[in-house]
C-alpha cells in the first residue's frame, strides 16, 4: 500500500511513454487536503531542475500533490529544464484543480534529455482518473527505472500510520541535506497532523541519517529527493516536538526508512548480497557512518563480498582509509560472530567460520572503534559482473 | 634500467619463495655510499609495519639500502610484524655490511600473514651476490604482485639522471602525506647530491601531487610508499632549493613519476582503458585534483568507459558530487574536443563524436570549472569484468 497506507492520500501510476519499455512511468500522489511537507535533497553541485523547484516549495511547508516521471531525469537541462519542471507542476495543478505552487515534481532517468511535456499532457487526465486510496502500489511501480521491483513499507506506532515507497538501484550514495538523494526518490506519508517545523526536525533526526547510510555505488545523484507529507487525517492537534506523539511518529518514520533502505540495497543493480555494517565506539554518529560507508563503498570489499572471499585485510584497509581519526591498535571487527580484526591485527590464518558468513545472502560486519559513544548502521551490497554489464551499456 | 639508471646504485631481484608462483619476489637496492632520502607514506589509519619503520628512518634523512618482499604485506600484523620489519632491516644490513638503521623495508601482498623470515635468510646471500649496476629490471620485477608487467621510467634533465620503478595494480588510490601510497610502491633514484630537506621539498612539490592524482579503485592501502634516494654520484655540491639545478631535478622527478603513473593505470587490475582527467579553473590545485579524482573514481564513469558508452550525465553527476564548491552553471567539459557539458547543461542528443573518443584506448576528459587558476591532471582506468573476477577471489 506504501504511500496510501495512511488515510487521506490517493495515488496512481500509468504509462505515459516516458520509458521505451511501456511500463508504468507517470506517478501521481494527492493529499485530500493541504499536507505539511518537509524534504531532503541532493547536495550534488548540479541539482536537477525538479530538485531546484521542490527545494523552494518545501520551504513554504505545504503541498497537495506530487507528480513523478521516470525516463528522463531533467538534470543537466539548464533553464529550459527548470521551465519544464514548472510546467509539470502547473499542468498537474490545473488537472487536479489545485494551485501550481502546491505541486511538487520529481524526475528520474537519463541525465541530459528534456521531459517530453506532450506525453505528460496526454496522460495527466488518465493518471488523475486512476487516483485511488489504495493506489500506492501503482505509484511505487511508476517511479522505477533500473529497479527490478517496487519498494514499499509501512509502520503503525502509537496513533500514527506511516507509509512509504522508494526507487533506486544505481547511482545510489546519497549525501542529503535536510531542507533541501543516485537517483534515490523516497516518498513518505503519514496521517499525523504536524507543523512543517516539526516535520523538518523529523527529517533531520530520522530520515537524513537513515538514507545517508545507504550506498550502492557511492554516487550521489543530481536528483536524490526524499519527501515527507503529513496529511492529518488521523485527527487531533498537531504533533508537538518532544512529545510522546512525536517520538512515536519518529520511530514509525525511522522504521519505514530502514525497511525501504534494505529493499533498495537488496534490489541494487547487479546485487546478489546485502552488506550491513554496524559501527560502534566512534566519537559521534557521523564518524561512525563515515567509517561504515568507507567499508561499504570499497570496490575491494564489494568484490570480495561478491566472491564470498573472507579477506579481512580488505576490511582493515577500508576502515583505515575512511579519513576518521582513531587509534588502530584498539579497533576490532567481526564477520557475524567471527573476529576478523582483533585490536588492529588480522588473524592468520583467517578463521574458518568467516567463509560461512561471507557465503550468506546478508553479511553482517560489526566494527568497534573503542573510542566513544557514536554508532551507525550502513547498508551496502556487492559489486558483481551484472553491475558492470548493466552500467557499461546504459544509454547505448 | 629503472632505479639503476643513475650512477651509484646497484640492484637485484631473486626468487625467495614469498609468492607461490615462483616468480621473483625479493628485491634489493643498494647505494654505493650513504644516500640522502625522502619519502611519502600512506595516511591509512592502519599503516603496515614497514611503513611505521620507514617513516622514522626517513626522518633521519640517510639510507644505504632498500629491501622489498612481495607476497605478504606485513600489515595488520601488530607488534610481531613490527619486529619482523626490524629483523628484515637488521639481517639485510648484516649481509650487506651496513648499519641496520640505514636499511629501509617495503612489503606488499596479502594483509594479515607475517613475512616468513626463514625465506629471507635463505635468499639474502643470493640477492646480495646478484647486485649489479644494471639490475634495475630484476628489482622492478621482484616487487610486483597482481601487476602483469614491470613499470620503469627514467629522465635526464640538466645535469641529473632520475630513474624509478613502481608496482601496483589494485588497492590503488593513494592519499599520501610527505614525511610520512593499495599498495603502491615507488622507488626513485638520482645521481644528484642533495640535502634531505631539499629532497623533502621535491617530494612535496612533485611526487605527492603526482601520485595522489592516480586511482585504480580509490582504495588507499596500508603499505603505500614512495622513496626518493639521492646518491650524489654525479658529483658537485648539493642541489640548493630554488636553483636551476633544483628545477631540473624537480622536472626530471616529475617526468619519471608521470611516466610511472601512466604505466600503473595501464596495468591496473582488469583495466582495458586509461582515463586522463585534466581539470582547469579550480580555486587551487588541490580542488582541481579532488574534482578529477571524483570523476576517475566513479563506478558509473568507469563502467561507462569500459563499455565505451558516451554518457555525459555521468560526468556531470561525478563532477557535481566531488564536494568542491563551484557554480555549476559556468562549468564545461569535453571528451577530447567534443563538448559533453556546456555551462552546466548536457547536450541532447549526445554529439556523435563522443562515442569515437570513448572507443579509444586512452580517453581524455577536460573539465573547466571557470573559477580560478587551479589545475591538476588525474590518471584513472575503467572498471571491467576482469577487475570483478580478479578481486572476487584474491585469497580463495
Amino acid at each position: 500500500m506504501s504511500v496510501t497506507f495512511p488515510h487521506g492520500f490517493l495515488a496512481s501510476g500509468v504509462t505515459a511513454g516516458f520509458k521505451a519499455s511501456g511500463r508504468l512511468d507517470l506517478g501521481l500522489l494527492l493529499c485530500e487536503g493541504d499536507a505539511a511537507v518537509a524534504g531532503a535533497f541532493t547536495t550534488n553541485a548540479f541539482p536537477a531542475a525538479p530538485v531546484q523547484l521542490d527545494r523552494r516549495r518545501v520551504e513554504a511547508g505545504a503541498a497537495r500533490a506530487v507528480v513523478v516521471n521516470s525516463g528522463q531525469a531533467n538534470a543537466g537541462t539548464g533553464s529550459a529544464g527548470l521551465r519544464d519542471a514548472e510546467a509539470m507542476a502547473e499542468r498537474t495543478g490545473r488537472t487536479l484543480g489545485c494551485a501550481a505552487d502546491r505541486v511538487l515534481v520529481c524526475s528520474t532517468g537519463v541525465i541530459g534529455p528534456r521531459v517530453p511535456l506532450d506525453l505528460l499532457d496526454a496522460s495527466l487526465p488518465k493518471a488523475t482518473a486512476a487516483l485511488r486510496d489504495d493506489g500506492g502500489g501503482e505509484f511505487a511501480e511508476a517511479i522505477l527505472t533500473t529497479d527490478s521491483r517496487a519498494k514499499q513499507a509501512e509502520a503503525t506506532i502509537g496513533r500514527w500510520r506511516v507509509g512509504g515507497c522508494a526507487k533506486g538501484a544505481g547511482m545510489i550514495g546519497p549525501r542529503l541535506a535536510a531542507h533541501g538523494l543516485g537517483t534515490l526518490l523516497v516518498f513518505l506519508t503519514t496521517d499525523a497532523a504536524a507543523e512543517p517545523a516539526a516535520l523538518r526536525e523529523l527529517v533531520s533526526d530520522h530520515v537524513v541519517p537513515a538514507w545517508n547510510g545507504v550506498t550502492v555505488d557511492a554516487c550521489p545523484s543530481t536528483n536524490d529527493t526524499v519527501l515527507l507529507l503529513a496529511g492529518g487525517a488521523a485527527g487531533g492537534p498537531s504533533v508537538q516536538p518532544g512529545s510522546v506523539e512525536a517520538r512515536d511518529l519518529g520511530a514509525a518514520v525511522g522504521a519505514v526508512c530502514e525497511s525501504l533502505a534494505r529493499l533498495v540495497v537488496a534490489d541494487a543493480e547487479g546485487s546478489s548480497k546485502t552488506l550491513v555494517v554496524q559501527v560502534n565506539g566512534a566519537t559521534d554518529a557521523e564518524a561512525a557512518r563515515t567509517v561504515g560507508l568507507a567499508v561499504a563503498s570499497s570496490p575491494l570489499v564489494k568484490t570480495a563480498l561478491f566472491g564470498g572471499d573472507p579477506n579481512p585485510g580488505r576490511f582493515l584497509q577500508a576502515i583505515g582509509a575512511s579519513g576518521v581519526v582513531f587509534d588502530g591498535s584498539v579497533v576490532s571487527a567481526w564477520l557475524g560472530d567471527v573476529a576478523v580484526v582483533h585490536r588492529g591485527t588480522v588473524p592468520d590464518p583467517v578463521p574458518a567460520g568467516a567463509a560461512n558468513v561471507m557465503a550468506g545472502p546478508e553479511v553482517l560486519l560489526r566494527i568497534d572503534l573503542n573510542r566513544g559513544p557514536g554508532a551507525a548502521t550502513v547498508f551496502g551490497c556487492d559489486l558483481s559482473h551484472d553491475y558492470v554489464e548493466i552500467n557499461s551499456r546504459y544509454t547505448t
